[in-house]
């Protein structure tokens, strides 16, 4: 739901259109000609707004909303009061985040700070970088030389984009980030303070302290990934440091040096990749797990939150715990282990 | 302890109006007009400073201390070389806190690294922010449009306020802090690179990867809330993030899109609140705590650090543990495994 | 590797300067006037490239490299083709990074980010600052009065450097860190939006919520440390916080209030300090480990990663687990529960 003092809609859409942006099927009597101005969950919403239901748990509220439509599916749709727009849907949540996306366009990316365009006149624009037609940056950010950025790409106020960094195109990059030996496909979002390319954590240890390992690599992020908000991922020694297509970065996680992300992976906020882990594509970690070096994560493995991880994962297998296992053995030895001392502590 | 580097007393005190501000008693023969300019522990204290002594391990140290003055507890007392200024107090850390307060204000909140006032020529404001007077802005410093920052703030070396972000009085942002789509009230301290008002972390995910799920709502920080360093805060989708009154939040924090913390809450560094937790008033979290989404964690409840909370906790509980049960529960199954493991290894 | 893209040689050496520098002896018919310009792992050299080999899983690789030059023991020696030069050492890794810092002088230290030199146009220095001759500082970094900067020193964008600050030689401070109350040595790396110097998380709690107890003391960083991105280290509050010369630091670690961390300790990334921790010379804390308050780590102990240490740990000895424990006790503790789970459910 926006109040309207940060997001507006760019134009209202009719419950006619809502059917058919979304395939949706109206019940009965439903309004199509009703315009609807905004979103909101069944409890908040008033008589513009555009709601859902897709659980049980909440369909009590249908009752009582105030909204003017609701997206939601055949099982609860004779709970809705007569007076609301009720459209059918299989997925009533994708529905309702595809009107939302078409509503409020500019809540898909961060914009510029200064809602302004072109390069803004408190910005450090080095003579030798490359910036394409409709790039925009914010006064305060830094472009060092020989960077190239990509047509209809915001570098948002005070960050920092290093000497032969790659942006591509219509990617967002937040304020305070800095991007340093980096190359950066298209669409990406990298969010506020983001740390992305420094020196991977590489010394030679010996008798009289630690020796720097000189780190020549780069990090290489794909199209469409976004990042989280102070999030670091230091470049490559040997090899690159790799961030595959679509995968989305949540806040304050570490990815260290030559560690390879698959595609559509998902890794939730302060979790910890150590140098040379892989995962493979559409891997998910929860939040603040740990992944020990050069550990494999297999295609599709899903990682419970707060897991330490000591072992590869075989593929599409979930693991859990500290140290990590296969999900249900973890489970398992956790229920055991309470029943003995629940046991021990009665006799 | 100041080493006069980086903060000075403003006015010294007498042990006499330290006597008069926090309500010690004298032991007899104090010297009342002697001048106190300094705060320190007893065994760095020189002799125009006031130290304090809590606890029995530290009562050793007061016996050599070169201390001018000393605020204790009754019990304490007899051992202060007869040359010290014995203050007694019920509570001699509070004590000594007040007077540290007084001597050093400047240490209250962070100020301007430029040492200046008003709007620094090097800040970039947008003609549309509105600054209200007695606001300082530190060089590098960027004020998006419609940003309205209340008297006596100080927005510190670049430092980014983004479009429509209000702040109340009295606060202190730190350099390079991030704020965007929050409301922020009065006397509250933002430390150096925080990062608010970002998008949550959700997405529709399907076959084809993940949608972005625009994320409407805002940030609210109620008055007196404290956030440490490198803290991030997501805004929330439908609803806002609230984080309430007077709670202090450490380094490195995470919080996720519409969660509502209470008032007076402590968290500590590098703690993680996935999506939609609810904290009530007075909870502490240990550092390193992770809690799950959704889940509630009731008023004046302690999670110890490091625990993996993945269910509710009534109010006034102490859990630990990974996953976190009720402390004793915790603590009894770990000393019954290892009693077994123990016995078993000599069997 | 380099890619010549952010990372130049300045200077191709001969083998037979490579043998020079290492002390590595020739296999018969190493060609020592080959020139060698790049270093590269075996499976991706090329033929003016040199590479190492040190471990036997990695051997078949050197049967098939196409490097010009390979740095190995004398055990895998036999493998190499005939027209590889290759360079007999003891510790070949060693011997390895030794060329590669050689050969990529720049990458020792982060650079400039605008690639200039002295005191950039879109800085903003204060005339009370101190810059010695030779000092870089980036467009869009803030240098606070009093603040002193020794020679050699470079200061990346949008970094900013408190009232007082004291910054030795041969330093490099990252784009957007930010540096108060500190007082630094020389050869310090502190990288992309470190935060040091901010309070301690330090409160007097009573019935009307949490007092800030002023925190007068300090950051003291000693030679040759290395910090990494997104780090926090609070000041001390009576006492300082003391990181001791030649620790290597990684990502996103918390350093609280008062921490004293001795010479050549290794933290690696997301770790927690807990207020007035101590550890002793050559620690090394693995990844995500938390230390509660007032602990001590003996000189040379080792903290597995993840660990949640709430004892003192005695020098030397490896520790392990949540609640930690020696490392030898734990994984037995762990097995052992495991174990009887695996009987039960077979029971």
């Amino acid at each position: 739901m926006s109040d309207g003092l940060f997001f507006k809609p760019t134009a209202p859409m009719t419950v006619g259109e809502i059917v058919a942006l979304t395939g949706a099927v109206p019940r009965e009597g439903a309004h199509l000609e009703q315009v609807i101005t905004n979103v909101a969950p069944l409890d908040r919403a008033g008589p513009s707004d555009l709601s859902f239901l897709g659980e049980a748990k909440y369909a009590d509220l249908l009752r009582s909303t105030r909204a003017a439509a609701c997206l939601t599916t055949a099982r609860f749709e004779n709970l809705a009061p007569k007076h609301l727009s009720v459209l059918r849907a299989s997925d009533p949540y994708l529905a309702f985040v595809k009107v939302a996306r078409k509503l409020f366009p500019d809540a898909l990316r961060p914009a510029s700070l200064f809602e302004t365009v072109g390069v803004s006149p408190g910005a450090v624009v080095h003579p030798e970088a490359r910036i394409e037609h409709g790039v925009t940056i914010d006064p305060g950010a830094i472009i060092g030389p020989r960077a190239a950025i990509g047509s209809g790409t915001v570098i948002a106020a005070t960050a920092v984009i290093g000497p032969g960094v790659h942006i591509g195109r219509d990617c967002s990059i937040g304020p305070g980030a800095t991007i340093v030996h980096a190359l950066i496909g298209d669409g990406v979002i990298v969010h506020a303070g983001c740390r992305i390319g420094q020196d991977g954590f590489r010394f030679h240890s010996g008798r009289h302290g630690h020796t720097k390992v000189p780190q020549l690599g780069r990090v290489i992020i794909q199209d469409n990934v976004e990042i989280g908000a102070g999030t670091t991922i230091d470049r490559g020694g040997g090899a690159d440091t790799v961030i595959g297509e679509g995968t989305k970065i949540d806040n304050l996680v570490q990815i260290g040096h030559h560690v390879s992300v698959g595609r559509n992976c998902i890794i939730v906020s302060q979790s910890g990749l150590s140098g040379a882990v892989v995962l493979g594509d559409n891997v998910v970690l929860g939040g603040q797990v740990g992944i020990a070096d050069h550990l494999e994560i297999g295609e599709g493995a899903m990682i419970g939150a707060k897991s330490g991880v000591m072992s590869d994962v075989p593929p599409g297998e979930k693991w859990l715990g500290y140290p990590a296992l296969p999900a249900r053995e973890y489970l398992r030895s956790v229920a055991a282990q309470r029943k003995r001392t629940a046991s021990s502590s009665k006799a």
